[in-house]
């Protein structure tokens, strides 16, 4: 049997060559249709969904000695199952998928059952998110932010080379792609004011990032270990880190950015396994100086993972292409991360979500957030046809795209998309 | 029927002026027994916990259509069902309890099920913590904090008195009173060294808040009322929100408290409710400037509610108090916390548990925390037979009690207590 990344598979579900989904991706997600509206767990192939609460009631899966583990409404129970058995169910799915595999393939009834095309299905949030962490790891977006506030001397805060800056986040508003996000309300007070107003936010913002999903707990009071904490990721989606600058500025000194952040975080609705990333991984940048010791890393924990975003207003037929990155600019990886977080004895949990942080580039065209895109409003960004942005306005519409490129195929997430509403 | 405030009630249990648990009082717990291992939700009264589990199950307690409410391992699904049926089923367990109503007083059988003595009870932690929020509103410890850090002049940051500073705690990491608490090691940079260097924390403490415990949801993208938001208070616990100051100073700016506040956080086991501190009620300080209208406050939301903070080292054979404030200080309510908390449109939900933020009172002896008792470690805190403290050490236990204070009787939350253990 062939592995499951490798790149001479081929299903029986027509797949094209720009899909996200081949079958060497086969990433899990929660999915509805009219007939069906109780959610469950899906697989993508190509323009399907693969049913896999369908395939497991039927025998084609066995989680035993679990059972009813994708008819849920998230992946929640699949990931606590533990890595060998993602490992394992990955490689049946993908053998039931193969071109050459008759049994799926050829029995009419079953099919039809098992695999919904896309077009007709709704899809939820893939995961029950325990804890939600945001992390600030691009040394280019942590620059550029601290050359646009401190001046270029102090760009970068003492700790920031020493350990991944993180905060805790809200799990309570991270909604799945299509979600629409309303503009958040809050305390301003620009330097020309007094005193603080209370009204909608006139700074919104995007941040373009990666989400880690963690699959496996950890014990409270432990630290992990570089292989504990690879073991723990389930995988990765597209994460939008909607942002009020306005409201971050006036409240975040000393506890840190709360209100500004807890409207609303989007995620892609399909999580790619770790295991599909593994081909596209690579070494990230040089750390200088040395992590310490208990954050060092022998394995490359970065990925070769390409990132658009787009910006549609209303009064545009398509969107604009506003940024191109790589997730591989990274400079504190998702394991560092994880490492960090538990150092202390934070506990983990099934289903914790872990933001990258703004994904910025060393180039200007780079740049993952409007914060830099526009200098902090000083450089309004053209979009074409006479609209500039330097903040995102109501109607606006922000979309992600991110994959990983292959020989022939790629390996994709798929989008994360949400548009601007007016304020209550 | 009196309400079940009334102070001339009497329980045919017995209970002990100076209990914490009289039948005014009617806090809500999850506990098992060697006999019942399966945690289930209970009622203090005296020496006694009742078994709520039991009365529902023998139609004594009717919640339908909600059913097995009590059968539970938190008391989540019961604050679920909203506040009108809080205020029932606590007037009917004060019922059941009263010294003139037979029906369980005179049920031998029943009440050998129902009424289970304290002491052979397990206490669990009450609550599924949803989110967790601590926030920074006692006047006094953010002036306090900040005369040490910025000098007397810049004590107070200028959002300061415009809104409840806050930010996301760690969730995972509430544990219940009694479980041991190990010294967090993390990254340390004290000012003379010139690279952070990792191991366990120096400057481990201790901070005095209540918690609120947060019984309704709110809509992402809605606010809310001061009337909505006093509706949605379930009850409040006691809370020690450990920390550790050193690790805290090297990775707390910019983005605030991470690690240093994730390894554990304690909580009381009894969530007494809201409705059990309503004849309690006092105005809070005045507030001035006036705050905007979003958080003005017609009802008064302070509570005269006297909180002791006693430390034992492990030599000693009694906690000595170290600490004797009250909840009335705290110069931002709950309520205006939990108005401010979903002000950006952030969704609230059950379980959902907000610390107030350290309460210290304009005394010396009313500091809630060693940072400032001991005045950042500069003035050593005598606690008898030779012993010192300027942070806390291996060994030492921590133990708060609150309580309020009626005439005969006391609405009080037993206590949180918590020994450092020491680090891996």
């Amino acid at each position: 049997m062939s592995h499951p990344n490798d790149p001479s598979l081929r299903s029986f579900v027509p797949v094209d060559p720009a899909s996200d989904f081949p079958i060497q991706n086969l990433p899990y997600g929660v999915f509805s249709t009219a007939a069906s509206p109780t959610p469950s767990v899906g697989a993508a192939i190509g323009d399907y969904v693969l049913d896999l609460a369908v395939l497991e009631s039927e025998g084609l899966i066995d989680l035993a000695p679990a059972f009813d583990v994708f008819a849920q409404p998230s992946i929640n129970a699949f990931m606590a199952l533990g890595p060998e058995m993602w490992s394992r169910t990955r490689a049946r799915i993908s053998e039931l998928l193969r071109h050459d595999n008759p049994h799926l393939r050829d029995n009419k009834m079953l099919r039809a059952r098992a695999l919904v095309p896309m077009a007709q299905a709704k899809l939820h949030l893939p995961i029950a998110v325990a804890g939600y962490t945001d992390f600030y790891s691009s040394k280019e977006h942590a620059t550029n932010v601290g050359v646009m506030f401190r001046g270029k001397d102090n760009a970068l805060q003492p700790n920031w080379l020493h350990m991944p800056i993180g905060y805790n986040g809200r799990a309570s508003t991270v909604v799945v792609s299509g979600t629409k996000v309303r503009r958040p309300r809050g305390q301003l007070k620009p330097p020309s004011a007094d005193v603080p107003s209370f009204g909608p936010c006139k700074r919104l913002d995007f941040e373009l990032e990666m989400g880690v999903v963690i699959g496996q707990p950890s014990a409270m009071g432990e630290m992990l270990t570089e292989a504990q904490a690879e073991d723990m990721i389930f995988g990765f989606v597209m994460l939008n880190d909607w942002s009020a600058r306005d409201i971050q500025q006036w409240e975040y000194v000393p506890l840190g950015p709360f209100q500004a952040k807890a409207f609303a975080t989007s995620i892609s609705p399909w999580v790619v396994t770790r295991e599909a990333l593994e081909p596209f991984r690579i070494h990230g940048p040089v750390q200088d100086p040395a992590p310490l010791p208990y954050l060092k890393q022998a394995q490359p924990n970065n990925y070769d993972l390409q990132l658009d975003v787009a910006l549609r207003a209303a009064a545009m037929n398509e969107g604009s292409r506003i940024c191109r990155t790589n997730f591989k600019y990274m400079y504190w990886s998702s394991v560092q991360q994880l490492v960090h977080h538990a150092s202390s004895g934070c506990a983990m949990n099934v289903g914790d979500l872990l933001g990258s942080g703004t994904i910025s580039g060393p180039e200007k065209d780079q740049r993952g957030s409007l914060l830099e895109i526009s200098w902090n409003g000083t450089e309004p960004l053209e979009l074409g046809g006479g609209i500039k942005r330097t903040f995102l306005e109501d109607g606006d519409s922000l979309s992600f795209h991110g994959w990983c490129q292959g020989d022939g195929y790629r390996v994709g997430f798929g989008e994360v998309e949400g548009t601007i509403t007016p304020a209550a």
